[in-house]
């Protein structure tokens, strides 16, 4: 067992310290939200660790990570080690480990994914930086991933970065995957021919080519409300699908689907398209063809 | 100088037959609406026509033109020909050709491009059939088609079918080219990096390698509505779009611009999308993230 | 226990049989094969059975399952049951429950999931028809299917055409899946950040939202190859794909992931490309840009 | 008639040099080819011009622009005025004016469009930067832009960056332009309903909805080629395709027409897939379905 910081007590924070706590971890949590912290302040926070100590840091990627890590550089000292277990993009790892290094402090890009079931089925892990380090941590590794071998929730993907750059890709792939049941979906809803789209896509659980996790979740999702209408068709990005698709313009690698998947839920959060009012525009000049004017 | 009969006296025919009749051609009209039409009846009209006679369907695709040209096969005799204007599927030019052909009447398929401005400009003309009908009816393609040298304007593109054939494909090529000026547009505008869109767009139109009619209709419009908003961004689609992308699925052919092109038109249809409800309802799943409620 | 007929031996016939056989069903199997066959004929396997008979059909879509069909339907009698397991078209089972219900013959459509590893695993199963034929296959779909509850492994789609329309969908959205971890593979091996890629996609197979049954199938293929290069990059596609696509136009719903899936495979199947040389053709024209020349 | 500098004399900067010379303006080039420069170095360049200066960069885009700046900077003296009709990316137009300005030199963005036919036909521009800069810079643009009005071969698209952000879209419209016409030329190719491909597209050039200068280009392609067949489907991308989807994304806006444009350059470029390797892989692994083996 070993004892932890743990700083970022939200949604996905909250519910790591309570798995480490129930593998019998010591976690002291340091969260802006009193109402959750176990520490004042983040010096508190390291105040109360015994050297060398380890943090795991888990606020928003950008600013926010950037700004914790550099407060970690002043309150640590040589032979500690920081975890970013948040969702940064993998060029700022390069950054926050230099930060750190001239502390004598180490540091860990880790990728977690599985949302809030992590709690209980444990989380996905997609580690960068040295190999010590990593070895060092992986007793909370091995308690926040998820039963069996540990090769299948847990990767060591390479140095400082590729924990994140693995889990960028993972979310990319994650975009393309449900944009397809999506797609499915509607078409489903729309011909009409299959009469009870619940029940079929409930059937596709097990033994089918498409069996997934994210299907067991739409299944749940439609179990819940079997045509989703108390829902709009509304969906944000959070920034790995489009790391994903730069680093697919930086590589030249084609990514159609990846990238149809972002689009879908960049136009799914237009009220109206000036790209397709230049196109009705178009017909109305060269054809006269109707166009629905606003208020006509 | 010719004479000819012409069904349909829409914004198409009608037009058709002012540029016909200016250029000293003898048009017989038909339609039902009868303040256009010379003529009490189809029966009439072929009355009023000298054998071997020419007719020029331009009426709606699929059920109207199939009526029309089967009604002809009744009404015509041994030697006459029929020329279908209008946007047939290219697959009903074979039935239609063959219910003529019984009665020893030819028939030709003519793609006819160039909307409400061909009356002025003349009409890009593509046209199937036999060699010696093409010839016959060559007066009127000369003068339905633009000034200038006849292969600039007017194609003989095969045997009965390849008119509409090429026509389709035209069809599908303009909308990947408008879904690409307006992607642009749209981009222009969202990035406000560009001060005056309208301005800069207006530029492209001499020396540009984008230079084209459609760029200067869509000067046209911006002329008279600099930010498109007067529209709304949405945009039905008439059927060759679609025929394009089934040929292409026939024919193993990647056509990711024209069915994103068509696509886009479909989503600029669509108030809420099954499909992104779907994807709003998975990542409420499994991340507990916020999704938009209806009345919400 | 119940006694069926099986025509069509091949990779999953013969698969089903074994797994039927081994819950204790007779199955009396017919293929042209003769090493595999337990009949030396069509009627010859009718002839073994007693009435009133079932009979899965497990031939290839389209004229060989057409074809089996309307023999069956001379040899088989009112209260005989005709299950078409194969991968037909939807639009092919109006048709076929036509032909056999004249002779009071009745008719499931049962798309059918699961590969090679069904024999195992269990087979998902879609079914389209009436109700109390659904139940008197029952025993059978209840022996293919997986073990767990029946809702997750079959589901009774709707009437005929239904079971294969959702497996046409299903299908749809395999493409779609397939390729967005395919394209996450390239752009991890493209990048070389992660060092271990076979590595990274191992340990996404726990906890992870990707997660997925075609995911471990990708780790398997890694396992066997860790950088696929014995293989090439060549895809065919089977007819699904294509027929979703169809669907998502007949219906006006955007596919933009499953159209990308598809034209993926069309385009890796070309040496050359058509439209490429225009592209390189164009550019050469406007700007002189270098252009690769045959044999240059 | 001014006089000015121009850096730069491939194949933009020679064809731009004579069309400047041809109208009076007095230029003085320099390129490191000795063959083609007027000056032996940048400074003799710059001490051959009266002040205040005016000078012309029409190198390649990235380093050797801003290298080029930077030597302009120490050479140029207050009152100055420097043009990067390169194209530079809109992001390094701002680093290139601050350098200029803290020695009081001026600075404009131009993006410059027409190719190898801008000597001859003129060139389309797009200028950012100020107002008295533009125009102090007029006659020059008059010269280099088409014959015409002002306004439609020449734009003033706002502050420094506009113009060459204008150009950068400019050229993603263009990506989907050709990738549009491809499409359609491969089709043709591959139905082969229509018999005489290049005779359709020549017919398009007057009339239709489709035409443009792309496509007179694409008919003088087929006119020296008629089957494109000396060519291969390979394809560059040279930096203003990316970067427009770069902007797409970071302002959410949805191009699916101009990603599939690069992404099928980027496939055009790739020997073998390793995504389609994956899905070839996947479908071997669920469906024993039959897999090209290298050299099998």
């Amino acid at each position: 067992m070993v004892q932890l910081g743990l700083v970022g007590l939200g949604k996905m924070g909250f519910n790591m310290r309570e798995r480490l706590r129930a593998a019998g971890h010591e976690v002291v949590g340091y969260d802006r939200n009193e109402a959750v912290s176990d520490s004042a302040s983040l010096a508190d926070m390291v105040s109360k660790l015994d050297a060398p100590r380890i943090v795991w840091v888990m606020v928003p990627a950008g600013g926010p990570t950037r700004e914790t890590v550099a407060e970690l550089g002043e309150l640590l000292a040589g032979g500690d080690l920081v975890i970013d277990g948040g969702n940064s993009r993998f060029t700022d790892d390069k950054h926050n480990a230099e930060v750190l290094s001239g502390k004598g402090v180490g540091y860990l890009d880790c990728g977690v994914s599985g949302g809030v079931w992590g709690k209980e089925n444990g989380y996905g892990l997609m580690v960068g930086g040295d190999k010590a380090h990593v070895e060092r941590a992986m007793p909370i590794f091995d308690t926040l991933r998820p039963d069996g071998p540990r090769e299948e929730g847990f990767a060591h993907a390479g140095s400082v970065g590729a924990g994140h750059y693995a889990k960028m890709i993972h979310n990319g792939i994650e975009y393309g995957l449900m944009q397809a049941y999506a797609e499915g979906f509607e078409l489903l809803e729309a011909a009409k021919v299959v009469e009870d789209v619940p029940a079929v896509i409930k059937g596709w659980q097990r033994g089918t080519v498409v069996r997934s996790w994210l299907l067991d979740l739409l299944v749940r999702a439609l179990d819940e409300d079997p045509e989703l209408d108390d829902l709009e068709g509304y969906v944000e990005d959070s920034g790995e699908g489009r790391w994903t698709l730069e680093e697919a313009i930086n590589h030249a690698v084609p990514a159609p689907v990846i990238s149809a998947a972002l689009f879908a839920r960049f136009s799914s959060r237009q009220k109206d398209s000036s790209a397709m009012r230049a196109v009705a525009a178009l017909r109305n000049q060269f054809g006269g063809h109707a166009v629905k004017k606003i208020g006509g």
